[in-house]
């Protein structure tokens, strides 16, 4: 949480006015800390875990890959020395949040979770205020429709919780590519969008020194990050779909798990049946994970090896509380194709891949649709809901035009608001670069503000009881003309502060 | 009308393929014309108006204001010397056409427009396609659900229709201020926002010269320019609400009728029983025609003069076929204030207003909400249908929520798709420095495409047949990898291909 200090002054106390807000900054956001990047950030997490009982600390990794990369003395120099040199892994019984939430067990992280929802709204709205409590929390994780992604390698995350009865909350996906390959910048970019209020991270690297990335991106990250493990999967077979295995990826799940990843987008729904449904579209396939699974199956004529061993794949999972989020592979790439056979299809088999996981007690998401016109945003919401039996949906826009390539942010940001208003949970960026190009440090800057906005805009419709606050104390700072509490109040305020014009008279300032 | 022309030929004729799109730019999107501003842009309208035999030649400027600038020769260095010495006004009977669909009469212009709106369709959808006919428009206009903005004093427009039968259009505001005040830097910035797509474009100058900036604006507009007389009107006593005067208002209709404006926004839906209900609001009376008019009403305890001549008022503007744009001098500044009493009582005013003004052969929209939360947005639209009579509705917005300053193009865009897919029929545009300073060029061109986004959104959802063809042969284009095509069909094509980064590798391209 943030406060931010008003120019007012409370009347009967005459204390100056505050504002609380939700921030996703953690220790890069506060003034009073100092984060030692080469360090990490502090690892809040440590003790519950350590407290849960329910895991030891391994010998050394686990995964062949992890164990080579390590090995390997010419990395040295590319490498993350922490503290903590060996991973944690569940003794026993399933460690996730989902598993605790049906024995009754409220977590401390669900009790922070709690506490952020609520951004000290009992301060603003008196009495009448309904606190969200840790027991709302523990019920919506037990029952799937929220999840808290928080793998016990990852003790540096701050929890965070996301399901249609919390705030909206938004993903920046970042990454290195084979022509853009430096450790630094991606760091720097995540610790970005984080400032700027990306609720998790997605590591989407594909270019060098995937594995050592993303350790300085986690020990950096005060937030949930995400990966597709089938990336890292398909570079360690130089890049031939046709030459993945289940063994590599299975060594990457275990490595990425051990890391602390969080959440692990899986692209187990696309069914070999569901392919030449594909056929008929105007843009096939555009899912990357989607096309390299098509192109595996294709050339084995086997099934998805994702679907036929996703229950191995939960145990995995449900041994570190990493998160499914079942990647919408045969998601429509254009108005043209959405809302058809292909991507409904392989929704209906996601929600059979739900009730696998949670009868391992893994935490899923349900990914959503990337091109959908207006009128037919509704219907996939419907479908998610009804299909995937309230598991969280985490919506990629939808972009609900095609002809802006250079504003997708926009065209994204308006299927986004709406159906975060509907029910989605969490809204992936795009950035002004979508389909164009690599986004760099600004493009990131201005997806996740964008979003930003989609989601506060969707948390007021659906009527979050603090959401409009904000937004009340923007309005009464511009009636009253105070200018410096709108910078603050502003979700951008450098960019507020740039274009506020001076010279402007009184009366043009009053037209809102 | 515009031809994109593509890298892709037709199989049975071998001839490129093409697609035709509307085109607000009219000579100056045309290769082969070149516009000398100083003599403005052909009088495409000229023969059409003469060959009515409804108008007649003033010997000179009626209005006293007009007649006082036009002696002064101080002014000549800033006078635009066009050919047309005098304005038309009306013989006998009205000219306008609302007056003519009702006659049964259809008008060039209608015809005109019926084309335009086609857009060639039947080229790309053959038989199927259900054209919109001249006597569809004739039929909109007589029933007042849509307007053809054409005064006879401005031939140079190329008619275009505003109506929820027909696709959504954009407006785009420019105006000096007494801070920046240069007819040049104005002309430009219209032309520039009708090069990206700007439908219309008000006029809301404030600074020195706005008499000599209007002509200059309309006699190189090839689009319908709107005007807030009252604006000019305040300037004319010196800022001084308390100081207007039906007479120096009525004069001001005259200059800004003869001179060619196409509409009037007017706030005279503004009553004094509302405005008590402001006092109860967080931000009070943010338009600033409304402000200037309470002000008025407050200061004479009288009722708004906008009001009690507005049967006047309709007789002047049906003499040149100005439309009126009734203003909501009420509209809400914040997301607490929207919706509330103020508001809707106003908007049952305009109601009534709108068959006065009907009853006079004027045609009219109804201009709408500022700031709308998403849930509240339906509402609005439902209850302008109903108490308007399906009079057009213009919005500006809605803005969804108050927290991003900066970016108020995105907040008002998100709520402008939802509303034009509902039925709203025009969107005035929305810049970046909205509620910060006055706009530049670029942000213009960012107002325009962002809200041509908008539009375009609700085109499709709304299933106008034409649509959605340019975004499948974007999709098409996207999926072969043929950038220039991509580029060319794009609404900001520079952008586009500015952001492009020839260095992707393949697959990354296809994330999309």
């Amino acid at each position: 949480m943030r406060e931010i200090l008003l120019s007012t002054k409370d009347k009967e106390t005459g204390q100056p006015d505050t504002l609380a807000v939700y921030d996703t900054s953690g220790p890069f956001g506060d003034a009073g800390e100092t984060v030692d990047l080469t360090r990490g950030v502090k690892p809040l997490r440590e003790d519950w875990i350590e407290a849960r009982g329910d895991t030891q600390r391994l010998s050394g990794l686990s995964s062949d890959y992890g164990r080579q990369r390590l090995m390997d003395a010419s990395l040295d120099h590319l490498r993350f020395n922490h503290a903590r040199k060996h991973p944690r892994k569940a003794v026993g019984q399933p460690v996730t949040q989902m598993y605790y939430a049906r024995q009754g067990v409220i977590t401390p992280e669900m009790e922070y979770v709690a506490i952020r929802e609520n951004q000290q709204l009992e301060n603003q709205l008196g009495k009448v205020f309904q606190p969200i409590t840790a027991e709302m929390v523990r019920d919506e994780v037990a029952a799937g429709r929220a999840i808290i992604p928080a793998n016990i390698n990852h003790p540096e995350c701050e929890p965070m919780v996301i399901g249609r009865r919390f705030l909206v909350k938004i993903n920046a996906n970042i990454g290195n590519s084979p022509v853009t390959s430096d450790i630094a910048s991606e760091v720097s970019k995540s610790i970005h969008a984080i400032r700027w209020g990306a609720d998790t991270v997605m590591d989407l690297s594909t270019g060098a020194n995937i594995h050592e990335t993303r350790e300085w991106i986690l020990r950096n990250s005060p937030v949930p990050i995400g990966s597709v493990p089938l990336y890292q999967a398909l570079e360690k077979v130089g890049g031939k779909a046709e030459d993945l295995t289940w063994e590599v990826y299975r060594d990457t799940l275990i490595e990425q798990a051990e890391q602390g990843v969080d959440y692990f987008t899986i692209h187990a729904g696309l069914l070999r049946k569901y392919i030449p449904h594909t056929f008929k579209r105007m843009t096939g396939i555009v899912s990357r994970g989607g096309s390299i699974m098509a192109s595996w199956c294709t050339a084995h004529q086997q099934e998805n090896f994702l679907y036929t061993h996703f229950e191995e794949i939960c145990d995995i999972l449900a041994a570190y509380d990493v998160g499914v989020s079942l990647g919408d592979g045969l998601r429509p790439g254009s108005q043209f194709d959405a809302n058809d056979a292909a991507q409904f299809g392989e929704l209906v088999t996601m929600g059979e891949l739900t009730k696998i996981a949670w009868s391992r007690h893994v935490q899923v998401m349900i990914e959503g649709p990337g091109h959908v016109p207006m009128h037919l945003i509704a219907e996939n919401m419907e479908m998610e809901l009804r299909h995937c039996f309230d598991a969280p949906f985490y919506t990629l826009g939808p972009l609900v035009t095609d002809i802006a390539p250079g504003y997708d942010h926009i065209t994204s940001a308006i299927g986004g608001s709406m159906i975060a208003q509907m029910g989605a949970s969490m809204l992936c960026y795009v950035t002004p670069k979508e389909h164009l190009g690599l986004p760099d440090r600004d493009d990131v800057k201005t997806g996740v503000v964008t979003f930003k906005i989609a989601a506060h805009a969707a948390d007021i419709a659906k009527g979050h009881p603090g959401a409009i606050l904000r937004d009340h104390a923007m309005s009464k700072a511009r009636y009253e003309f105070r200018w410096l509490d709108q910078f603050h109040l502003a979700l951008d305020p450098d960019t507020a502060y740039a274009f506020h014009d001076a010279t402007l008279p009184d009366d043009a300032d009053k037209r809102a």
